[in-house]
Formats: C-alpha cells, sequence, structure tokens
C-alpha cells in the first residue's frame, strides 16, 4: 500500500509530507547501518592527500562505481590536479536540479600523532566505555551506538557527507519517496590544497554543474550539534614570510648577541601585526569588510553561545576576543599556521642563529576583501616595519643595503562568498532541514572555515548554501579526525528531506 | 751537530730559542705534510655526535692509538657518558706541567646540507680555483696550497687542534728539541652535547690532569687570523620554552581570530625578551657581571676592528648592537636557536592553530654570572609577562585557571670561567705565541663560544687558557664546517712554541 501511494505521489509530483520522509528514512538506515558503515570503511581506506596522484585517482574511481550503484552517470573529468568527479540522476518531472558539492582529498596526515590507527585504517572507537574501547567491522556488535565514532582521516572532511548523500537517496528510493529535484554532483579531490584549478574547470565544465541550487556539503555543524546551514565561507589564502638573517647559520656563541637573528626580527614582526584584543593592526584589513544585515545578525542572535563548552573542549581559558565566534566568523583573519627556524626544537639541538626565520601565515578573507589586496596590505605592514621586501634569496648587495630583509610568498587563495539568507531557495532548505530536525537550526551568515563557495555563488552565480552535518569536535586538519555515527545518520535525514522538499 | 746541540739543550734544560722552534718545526712538517693530512682524514671519516655511543668509542680508540704512537700513555676513562680520553708524556726535568684540553665529539649533522661530500667524508676543496675543486687523498698533487681547506664534521672543532699537538711533538721530537713541559692530554666526547658529565669526572680524576697550565684548544681564531689567545669562555644553557595553546592543533577556519595562538603569544614573548639596541630586556640580567679590567679593556682596544668583514662575510649591514664583538662577548646571552610550531613551515601545510609553539634559546654567561640565577630571571620575566608556569603538559584545571600558560625546560648548562691576563703563565704562553708568530696576536679576556673553562680555572683551580687555530670562517655548528690548512699548519708552530718555551 505504501509502495503504492509512494508511487502515486511519484507520478503526481506530490512531495512527501517532511515527517513521512524521516520516518522512512530513519528506518531504512535501522535497517542497513552496517552497510552505510561498511561503504564509508572501504571509502576511508583509499589514501588521498591531494598530493599523492595514484591514490587520488584510486578514490575518484571508487565514487564513480559508488554513485553509478545509485544509478547516477558519473564522469572523471581529468585536468592539472586531481580529476573532478561530476555525477547527475536525472530524473523526469522534477520541480529544480540541485548540484551537491563534496571535496573527496584530505589534509596531509602524520600517522605518528594518531592514538588509535593510522589515518587511513578506519577504526569505530566507543568513547564512554572503559579504556576507549576501539572497534573494527570485525568486531562489531549487533546494536551500533550512535555515540561511537569513526577514526580516520576525513571521516568528517568530507567523505561520511558523500555517504550520507548516497544512502539517503538508496532510502528514499526504497521507500518510493520521490526525489523532488534533479541531483548533480561534483567532487573536487584537492580542495584541501586550496582547490587551485576548481575555477578553471568550473569555467569549462559550468553546463555540468549549474542548477537552481548549489548546496556544499563540507565543515561541522555548530558546537550546538544543531543542524547547520550557512549561506557563506571565508576566502582564504596562506603566505610564507620568510626573515632573513646571516648568509648561513652562525655559532651562536661566537656571534650571538651581535649578529641579528632573524627569529627573533619575525618574533617581533609576528607581534606586530596583532593587539592584545585579537584585532589585526595591519593598516586597512577590515576596511572592505561587509556589513553584516538585520537578517545575518538576528540568525547569529539565535544561535546558542557555546563558547564555555568549546574553551571547555578546547582547553583555554581566554579568547582572543570577547566578542562571539559566529561574530568573529565574519571578519577577516590572519593566522599563524606553522612556523619555524634553526631546523625546529624537536630536533637536534644545534647552539646557532639560524640564517632564516619562517612563518605560514592563513588569511582568511569576508565578502567584499579581495585576497591580492588583502596581501598587499599584509606586504606593506612588513615594510612598514622597516623590511626590504624580495621575492627570492637575497644576494649580497641587497644584504649590505637593507638591515632587514623579508620574502613573502603567496600560496594559493580565493575570496569569499555570500548568499542572501532571504533568497526562495535559502527559505525553502532553511525549512526543510528544520523541519525534518523536528527543531532549531543553526544559521551561519558564514562560516569560519573555507570552501570555495565564490564560484558557485559570485562566479557560477548560483544561490549557494552550505549544509554541515559533522560533529564539531571532529579534529578536522589535525590528527585523530573522526566523524560521531549519529551525525551521519541525522545527515542522512537532512538531506532526504531537501531532497523530497516541495 | 744540530742533534748533538739539541741533546746537549736537553741535558741542560736549555730552552731552544723561539725562532730555532719554529724553523724546524716548519721544516719538518713541510716535509710531512701528507702524513699530517692523512692522520687527519682518518680522524674525520669516524663519525663523532655525541648521541652515537658505537662511533665515539671508535673516536675514543683512534685517538688513544695517535697519542700512543708519540710516547704518550693513554687510558679511557669510561662514564656514564662517551669515554673520556687522558694520556701523559711525563719527561725527567721539566720546568712544568701542561694540560692540553680537547673534545672529540661534533655538532649533529644534516648530510643534505653538505655542498662537497657528507660530513663524515673529508675532502678538500681548493676555494680559490675554478669551481671549488675537490681533492682527495688518492688525487692531490705534490704541492698542497695552504689556502685549501679540509671539509667535514670536527674538521676545525675540534680534531684539527688534537692533530696539530700531536704533529708539534713529532716535529720537537725529531728535531730533538727538548719539550719544557710534561704534557697531559684531556679529551671530552660530549662537548657539544653540553659537558654532562666533565665535572664529576675531573673531580674524580683530578690527580690525572692537574698542572701548572690547562691549555684549551678549541674554537676559532679571531677573525683578524692572528694567532688567538683567551682568558675566559662563556658558559651556556639551553632552556626550551614551550607556549601552550588549545589542547590539540584547531582548525585555524573555524576557531581562527577566536582561539587563541601559542605561536603568536611565542612571538609575542620572545619579542619582550630583547630591545632594538640588543639589550636583554629581562630584569637582573646584566646586574652581576664582573666588569673588565684596565688590561682586559686594552687587550680588547689591541685587536683589529673585523666588523666590516664580518658583516660582509656573513651578508647582513646591522649588527644587534654598535659595540663591538668582543666586547660584547663580556656580555652574557640570549639567543633563539630554534624555533617551530604546527609541524614547521617547510613540512606539511595544514592551516591549523597549533597547540603549542615552541622556541630553544641559548644563555651564555660571563664571569660571575650564575646559570641558575640567570634560568630564574628569565622564568620571572616569562611570569611578568602573564604567563603561569608548568614544568608538564598542563591540565584541564590548569588550563582552566591560566589564560597563559608556558613551560621552560633547562638543558644542560655550566658556568663561565675566566684567568687573569696578568698570570705569570699567562704571560709566558703569550710570549711564546706571539714570538713564534712573528708579530701580534690577540688577546681575549672572554671568547664568545662555551668551553668547560670554569671546570679548570674555577673547580680545579688552574690558571687556565684557550688558544685558538682554526680559521674564524669555518662553519664551525653548521653544515659545510671546514679549516684552513695554513690554520693548521700555523697551529703546529705555536703548540710548538708553547711546548718548547722557557
Amino acid at each position: 500500500m505504501r509502495r503504492l501511494v509512494s508511487a502515486l505521489a511519484a507520478a503526481l509530483l506530490l512531495a512527501a509530507a517532511p515527517a513521512d520522509v524521516v520516518t522512512q528514512v530513519r528506518a531504512w538506515r535501522q535497517q542497513h547501518e552496517k552497510e552505510i558503515l561498511r561503504e564509508l570503511f572501504d571509502f576511508l581506506s583509499i589514501p588521498n592527500v591531494a598530493a599523492d596522484a595514484p591514490n587520488i585517482k584510486r578514490n575518484a574511481d571508487a565514487l564513480a562505481r559508488m554513485f553509478e550503484r545509485r544509478r547516477f552517470a558519473p564522469e572523471l573529468i581529468a585536468g592539472a590536479g586531481p580529476p573532478l568527479v561530476v555525477a547527475e540522476r536525472r530524473l523526469p518531472n522534477t520541480r529544480r536540479t540541485i548540484t551537491f558539492y563534496f571535496h573527496y582529498d584530505g589534509q596531509p596526515v602524520n600517522a605518528a600523532e594518531w592514538i588509535y590507527e593510522p589515518p587511513f585504517k578506519p577504526v569505530i572507537v566507543a568513547p564512554h566505555e572503559p579504556q576507549g574501547r576501539t572497534i573494527t567491522l570485525e568486531t562489531w556488535r549487533d546494536v551500533i551506538d550512535p555515540e561511537w565514532r569513526v577514526y580516520g582521516r576525513s571521516s568528517s572532511d568530507d567523505k561520511s557527507p558523500i555517504v550520507a548523500l548516497l544512502s539517503a537517496i538508496e532510502a528514499l528510493d526504497a521507500a518510493n519517496i520521490p526525489l523532488t529535484s534533479n541531483v548533480r554532483v561534483l567532487m573536487e579531490g584537492e580542495e584541501e590544497a586550496g582547490s587551485p584549478h576548481l575555477e578553471s574547470t568550473l569555467h569549462d565544465h559550468a553546463d555540468k554543474i549549474r542548477a537552481d541550487a548549489v548546496l556544499l556539503v563540507d565543515g561541522p555543524r555548530h558546537a550546538s550539534d544543531r543542524p547547520t546551514l550557512n549561506f557563506g565561507a571565508r576566502g582564504i589564502m596562506n603566505a610564507v614570510v620568510t626573515v632573513y638573517g646571516p648568509v648561513s647559520d652562525l655559532h651562536s656563541g661566537n656571534y650571538g648577541n651581535w649578529a641579528p637573528n632573524p627569529a627573533l626580527q619575525l618574533a617581533r614582526l609576528l607581534a606586530s601585526m596583532k593587539d592584545d584584543s585579537g584585532r589585526v593592526t595591519i593598516d586597512g584589513f577590515y576596511d572592505d569588510v561587509a556589513p553584516l544585515t538585520a537578517e545575518e545578525k538576528r540568525a547569529i542572535d539565535e544561535i546558542p553561545d557555546v563558547a564555555p563548552t568549546l574553551m571547555k573542549t578546547f582547553g583555554f581559558s581566554r579568547p582572543e576576543s570577547a566578542d562571539r565566534l559566529e561574530l568573529r566568523h565574519n571578519l577577516p583573519t590572519l593566522n599563524i599556521n606553522a612556523m619555524d627556524a634553526g631546523g625546529g626544537v624537536a630536533g637536534q639541538g644545534r647552539t646557532i642563529i639560524p640564517a632564516t626565520a619562517n612563518a605560514r601565515l592563513d588569511l582568511r578573507f569576508v565578502k567584499n576583501v579581495d585576497p591580492a589586496k588583502q596581501l598587499e596590505r599584509l606586504v606593506a605592514h612588513i615594510r612598514k616595519q622597516g623590511y626590504f621586501i624580495v621575492d627570492k634569496e637575497p644576494d649580497a648587495a641587497l644584504r649590505a643595503a637593507h638591515p632587514l630583509i623579508a620574502g613573502v610568498t603567496r600560496v594559493g587563495g580565493y575570496p569569499a562568498g555570500r548568499t542572501s539568507l532571504d533568497a526562495p531557495i535559502a527559505r525553502a532548505i532553511s525549512k526543510a532541514v528544520a523541519d525534518a530536525a523536528g527543531g532549531s537550526i543553526v544559521r551561519l551568515p558564514t562560516i569560519g572555515g573555507s570552501a570555495p563557495f565564490y564560484l558557485f555563488s559570485d562566479v557560477l552565480k548560483v544561490p549557494t548554501i552550505g549544509l554541515s552535518i559533522v560533529n564539531f569536535d571532529n579534529n578536522q586538519h589535525g590528527p585523530n579526525e573522526n566523524v560521531r555515527i549519529k551525525n551521519i545518520w541525522e545527515g542522512i535525514e537532512s538531506m532526504a528531506a531537501i531532497l523530497a522538499m516541495p
């Protein structure tokens, strides 16, 4: 009977009621939890650092097979970098087309820092049981505790979301609930490397990607763990700053407290870039920031304040700024993500004045802030501190002419993007996700992290919305990345709701 | 006839005239250059990083054989660290006993940074010939250019001085020039690791070491390349400062410009430790410094000002301080010799807020400055900047209670020592070396580098003098350490002059 009703609904293009969708999708998932996790485990077992071309190709091939199984027509688009994987499932009589964006590459790994298993050997950890028992596919029990977590690189960022979409479609199909949208999928293999080729690929293949909305499924939920939609993402650029000291390492006794030390110079330079309230002191750094609208401010006001929880979880007692995190996400950033001099402290202990000292900064951008202009501001700031700027190792003449010499190397980068919270598709998706969750959701005008949002919102000019399903405490980008299984289950429901929304 | 005169001189304990000593030693050396270099090459071929116990033992065994050949009675004194090698050649009717100190270990190496051959494959480089031709023992010509350099770890620091002493003794013996001193030799295998066991070994074996003077043969000549004597050495201590940020690396987008960044905090902390004139701003840092005497100031005034040459060689145009280097050597230092955060810039580019940031500082001390007290001043300074000091990774309660948390770990360390320039033995040695060189020498009240000088001057209470023979531009402690062959030849003459002085 249910099958008949569903078939009729499909024929008449009647969208299923949200509560019914959730009930049926959940029932299917409960019957198929092991299969879902097995597919995720297989996928996580394929190493996916963007620079590792052979394994990246294996990931792309695996994706093609996974989508083929759900009646998509997948295609691998080769280019200068990892292949772009696109897939489409075109249905008759749908209301619209939605393109889902994911990335299948992960951040680089240091296996030594992973406490349970190496990063590409996924493992389930039962966090609330004694000794954080680990569970493999072979040893798990019949009942899967939704609080268990799957550890592995890209478990959260961004492979679980892909498996969740596939499961949502399979669940809807099984329940004969009609999809109200054509579904297109676009999967990138170098997002963690800064998406260097996405723009040209989108330009060249816009016909395969264009839609009524783009849904970027990436990043963690808000720390309240409510289903989280976002309407913008920050842009990002890395800049490596090198301060040049003596032409080679010098003995710190023979020449110490006389020869200049680039590590100290770099420390001073970095210290000059931010004040005690977390405000970047580079001239013009905040000049072009687009102010938040009334609705955007309201959305932030509605978000539970999780600062105390976050600070406890992350083990610090004073944030850089007293402003709330979700407001800070709407400002550009300057962050030191790496620093080195003299081979590092963990290495061999040489008593030297190092020849150079380096810092890698990530700059994040918000709507209206131009990356190149922001980099120029950084360079101007360094110049203002007395530095001569070089684009390669300085020669003897430059060294003789300038007491302070620094190089600034830009690595990748792209701007921010933002979609209006008031766009009809934005309202529809917000409602579908909120209804499916049976409660309030979090709407973020801009997420803190970066995704190539602007390419869709500003270049492709399609309303673009981010959906985040994974737990916020997922150690994304660091060692011991994980996803809570409950978040996969709820992610399946959020995506099914969108696929079946009126 | 010469033999007869020498034998008579020995019998009568008549010291040979300085000019005669130099002439005969030089003639012997000119006949034996290849043998001298071959012995050095064999010695440099044995890896000698202090932590490499099997090779350190091979070095000690080689030394025993080398000194045995010159009629010394060598002994290896085993202890907690690398063996101490002592050797004595006791003669009848000598005026005094001189103990020579050397160290046979070298600084850690990174073979990738060595441009000619790996650090433990010695090679001669002809710097003024096209392409800096390299010469091995098999390919060299009959005439050895004294401007050639031997590249290899410890070529300057401190193996050539050992070979020079052995050659000086062999030359005097060959010329039947009587040694006016009993010669004792003391060779340490963990100087570059901070000499952790030297004090106890000297205490336990003082009877084998005590003498009328200790001659520490280590470190480079003054940059004027004049034969260099010093009467003191700075002490040293390493201190690793760790600033604790979030409990694990955080995503710099999700939490950047809100969660505190320990790399920035460390940068601020380091920047707070020195002012623009190179003066350490830590309270009391210079309080206990023993002022220079009139004679010590005169000795410094007599030294050629080599600052412009040094700055050109080392490729910088503004020293930390306008004071001359030799004056700076009589002040305590604070130097950043290594720094790291987020795995370093050269590594994998993760966009994170690193969990910790680290700096390794070397502190050097001069006469009267107590290492433990100086470390306390550093810790007090860090505390004054608002930090809570921990001696291990902070727990959740400490993290919740303190916004700024740092650890300070002391690594090794010993104080400075200094001998009066007016001591009779100091005058005698100064005269012998100056006469042999036929001109002026450099006398440094304190060298910039560190050696366990105080153990001899202050603990053993023996007048202690440093003799430096190697070229100043030897890349000591860094990659591509080298010694100019001319410096070995002149070092042989300086040491022979001391051994034969009245």
